[in-house]
């Protein structure tokens, strides 16, 4: 299993997740669940490692923990696999996405099957205030995911749209994750309301500078092509920062109304790259990953509060 | 509300479950809400209807199975979503299938979002217990859905795996719904086992005249064009039944085979509906009837238990 180095110290932790995602998927026999989890490895394994974290904050027996990983992990890649089919993305953590290598039927039912593995992890935690968590969480990101298709074209290009749909998408499983960790860490109120902000502040960083990312990285550090967002069509804040402060302009107006060749979507990357855009849409993801930072202040100190504050350092300045 | 007769002594309940699930769609807006809300209205109510009579039996108060009702409900029409789109349905309940008018990203999207209102509505019940019982049918239904897939043209023609199929699509949720029903009442461990037994039979019942009805009832009955299985290439019991007495039959094997042409299919439909295959099919759903009727000899005599006992009879001798 490939770590990033700050999460070495929980590896065993992490590799019994994967043997419980394994586990749930084993009833997938076949091509198909050889290859879903294979792609279960990959990634960068956050979601998982803030309910370890959780964990390990409150010193709390470690098999729920894996469990209530596994179910995060699981839903993660469920959302993944109907989003990447309905974005029409290609590359995901450096592999081809199912959808370019099974037909969309198989595609839609793989990722109902995990949403329903999903479902099974989290009622074998037999916590009602657990499963409601996950059902809000997944009514938003399905809703989110919706709204996006329903409402593109209408003021997508708006930093409110934005930040609404990052947070439907990425804020609120990582909230989520770290709220039912310590509902499962039977912690008091306040803290689960701080974890929860811990979660959300971090998902939103964590979720901005990936779209940066999408500017500035090169493939084989992002898995995939650089610029895939704007090729889709996908407007995220580096563009919105741009366009705030060029106020019109040909090349990334001319991508955004839909001319996706090559030439023009080379000429907006350079024209985004070559602004100070993104490292103002950097400034804002330092600012959530303060805000995440401010959280952790109301959560026990030591080893495990050390690896959070390291994972939103990581976050913000991964790739620079 | 359109009801069959026998359901009319719970319409108020019916009508009630009807609300909860409007609001459960609520956060849906816009013609797409809209079409959801009104397609959940069709249907037979037959597995609400199986919940909220669970509920009289014992003598339960009402509201708890209303929501129970609903969740199975919805979970009923996500399944349909995704299996209408996966199948290439164009008919449902005598509406065109959501596929056929939103494009497929939506229609995989509208699935989920129903799929995670079901895992609200259950969640709201605060029952780790239901709860199990409810991902444990999840992740039946959506493998039975792949499995089907990914084996189409594999022996696909067999009794065995034609029982696996609507035991997994049909009689998995049927029963689902009378056993959460009876965990809901609080009874003792027997009865929740007549319960599962019965809703199990009734769906298996169910769904063989289901498929007998696609041979021989009219598209004003069905809501959907007659023949539609086996023009998707999909075997049922009175192919199987048909085959096992003919052996090898030209027409019925062409279409089989992929010749799904109008000449092929008429030829192929008058040769089964002329066979005695279509009796023997119902024979056999009215022996899984019986078995359903069987199971509810251990439950509480009642008004409840004679409806329960009507829609039995409904389920195998509706249409002729």
């Amino acid at each position: 299993m490939q770590l990033i180095p700050l999460l070495e110290p929980i590896r065993s932790d992490l590799e019994q997740v994967a043997r419980v995602l394994r586990a749930a998927l084993a009833q997938l026999e076949g091509p198909l669940g050889g290859e879903l989890r294979e792609s279960m490895g990959g990634g960068k394994h956050l979601r998982p490692a803030l309910v370890i974290l959780v964990g390990h904050l409150f010193s709390a027996p470690v098999e729920p923990f894996q469990k209530l990983a596994a179910a995060v992990e699981v839903l993660h890649t469920a959302t993944l696999i109907h989003d990447d089919l309905v974005d029409g993305a290609g590359l995901r953590r450096g592999r081809e996405t199912l959808h370019t290598t099974w037909p969309v039927d198989v595609t839609i039912l793989a990722g109902d099957v995990l949403l329903a593995q999903t479902a099974a992890l989290v009622a074998a935690l037999e916590s009602p205030r657990i499963l409601g968590v996950f059902a809000d969480t997944l009514c938003t990101m399905s809703a989110g995911e919706i709204r996006q298709l329903l409402t593109s074209g209408e003021g997508h290009c708006s930093r409110e749209g934005y930040y609404r749909r990052i947070e439907a998408k990425t804020a609120s499983l990582c909230a989520a994750a770290t709220e039912m960790a310590g509902i499962l860490a039977e912690v008091d109120g306040t803290q689960i309301d701080a974890l929860r902000r811990f979660g959300w502040e971090l998902g939103v960083a964590f979720q901005i500078v990936d779209d940066v990312l999408d500017f500035v990285g090169d493939e084989a550090q992002l898995g995939k092509p650089a610029g895939s967002d704007l090729r889709q069509g996908l407007v995220t804040l580096p563009v919105i920062c741009y366009l705030e402060r060029a106020g019109s302009d040909t090349a990334v107006e001319a991508v955004l109304a839909g001319q996706r060749d090559e030439a023009h979507v080379q000429a907006a990357l350079e024209a985004i790259g070559a602004s100070g855009a993104v490292e103002t849409a950097l400034d804002e993801a330092r600012a959530h990953a303060r805000q995440a930072r401010g959280a952790l202040v109301a959560l026990p100190d030591g080893d495990a509060r050390q690896m959070l504050l390291a994972l939103v350092e990581f976050v913000v300045e991964r790739g620079y």
